[in-house]
């Protein structure tokens, strides 16, 4: 048993209604009963697994080192399409070999990969429809009890594990071309586009345009303009968002997923 | 003070928006500081006794031994209906005596009963509007912390305890009738007939009818047919599932609580 | 490290969609790794400071001596607002200065008061639009982990915060004037009118009007009308309730917050 407790995060799309994000709860304390499990959200829509990829890829870095996190978006539940448990950036990561861990391939956080074969994680009853809570969680709580990558099974190089795409971000001359990734719970609109990339200056800023809107301001906090107003600041993850002061800015705009995002950038 | 710390669940009605469950669980935390509380749900229907005690019948088994399962549905909080405590196949139970354990004592899964009378529990001001905040997780908090069921009241026997009827599953020849008990957060469509049943030979399934719809699909897992596609399966708590791959069952067949679902075997 | 785990609750605006709540506890936990934390409400309309104050107020009594109360509505986040912790009635509390603790300055709770600037919390990377995360999380932790107020900043008085003002209730001869305050997941009706205060005696309670409609029924238990009926009652904190027996009353009603609410006493 640690003398610090584990921590394990959550992310599904298995919403907060029904028991199942419980029952999931109750197979991590079977396994590691004095880990503090928090959850990352449940709201991943069904069956989105790049939602669920972004969530974890944004979101790990603010816990402690040490934490597992569990992503469990499985529209292949019950088949034999692998779980593959991982470990990079002083943190653990548990989901389906179906993508969900990709982007954290894809940004080099990842040392170490093996697929579950171990026959000790499917000799307990398991249902075809629920490996989060019957595979996947023994096995997260495995891995916070300080069990070891190396006794699941093979590791496995990152070539071999489904990547999902994400749209890119590119550049046209003076002009930024990305899309709107996600529409927080205050109507905040986020976008693909990395502020610390060396390709955006956010010095040479003129202007944003989405849903053909011109957004001429660029500041670094909602209240700087008037309530109401639309701004555009750098979010939370780092990441340019598209707000307003005290209101919805998706509302605002129309704005869906998907949207087009054009930044402006002075010669 | 344990050395391995109690895990209490909750089910209620309260939903997330107002602060009951959080002064529940500030309660639970003065009784039993140590305590690991899991939220099952707090989305059961306002008043809906039977879903709370579905719920807690389906989902105790998975949590660890020596769990305490307090469940507030209480339409009749601050009247003189009783309260109860309960232990069996190595797990606690706490609620109203209104039928919220019932389904827990129909299974057989209940060996001793108790019903709340130690002054004790009372003493403390108690709101008429809220015994889950001020009786019964202090009850609930006072089992985990290795309380004995003896000292909280008189033992009692289960045919003196409100039961509530749950509809039947009945055979008519090679037609088994039952009925949809729950639609899930993914539309999945559970019903009340349990697989593991005598009566249910999965071997001679020939296909389920609901709502004028005929499928013939019985599956292990969503992904054996095409994606949105309609099938039967066995759901993670052992009961038959009609679901969609990817897609929400529920709204292509607009089925609601309480239909009919009927199954035909073969001779 | 405590022997006995500190324990920190979280009052927001934050939605339970985004994983804007489980960043923050990532922040809390590596402040302070055995913290136990509890979520009051997430649910606070989108910068509704007053909401929050209230949420607060009428909730952390039913938390262990010695709790964190951690309040993150923060329309200012980013700006010069100041950061306030606050000690009083043997519990912490931690939010923004913009009134969100100002009803426990009012209710004379507050003992300490501190605004924080030491510049060890503004040292590690911190967001413009996530000061609950990056600044009032370690700060939460830091108390959780024994840490001193005095060592956060200067004290300030109470009369240098931002205060918030709240509907009062008033008398008129033999009737009390007060609002709907908050309507819950059931459809009660919670008003600001206080049933322990020297003006309210209940003994002479003639009726009570809402919308036009004259209830005369004040009961102890909702369950002493028959079901779908309207009653008033003490809430679970001390207020005047107006409820239906298992049915929604602000539905029947047509009532929101804000509406008028008079209480009508015999001479």
């Amino acid at each position: 048993m640690h003398s610090i407790p584990a921590v394990i995060t959550l992310t599904t799309d298995f919403g907060l209604t029904d028991p199942y994000v419980g029952q999931l709860k109750g197979a991590l304390l079977k396994g590691c009963r004095t880990a503090t499990i928090v959850d990352l959200t449940h709201a991943i829509p069904p069956w989105d697994v790049a939602a669920a990829a972004i969530t974890v890829r944004t979101s790990y870095v603010f816990f402690p080192s040490g934490t597992v996190h569990l992503a469990v978006v499985d529209p292949q539940v019950g088949s034999r399409r692998p779980i593959l448990a991982a470990a990079g950036d002083e943190h653990l990561f548990v989901g389906p070999d179906n993508g969900i861990l990709s982007l954290l391939i894809k940004d080099g956080r990842i040392e170490v990969l093996h697929r579950l074969t171990n026959p000790v994680f499917f000799s307990s009853p398991v249902s075809c429809t629920f490996h989060g809570r019957d595979i996947m969680a023994p096995l997260a709580a495995y891995l916070a009890g300080g069990g070891s990558l190396a006794d699941i099974g093979p590791a496995v190089a990152p070539r071999d594990v489904i990547m999902i795409s994400e749209p890119s971000v590119s550049r046209q001359g003076h002009r930024l071309h990305g899309q709107v990734r996600h529409i927080d719970h205050f109507g905040n609109i986020r976008t693909n586009i990395p502020c610390c990339s060396s390709s955006v200056d956010l010095c040479t800023f003129v202007g944003l345009e989405i849903g053909g809107c011109w957004l001429p301001h660029l500041v670094r906090t909602y209240s700087e303009v008037a309530p109401g107003g639309l701004l555009v600041l750098v979010d939370s993850s780092g990441y340019l968002e598209i707000a307003a002061n005290q209101a919805n800015a998706a509302l605002q705009l129309g704005s869906t997923i998907g949207d087009e995002v054009i930044v402006h950038f002075s010669p």
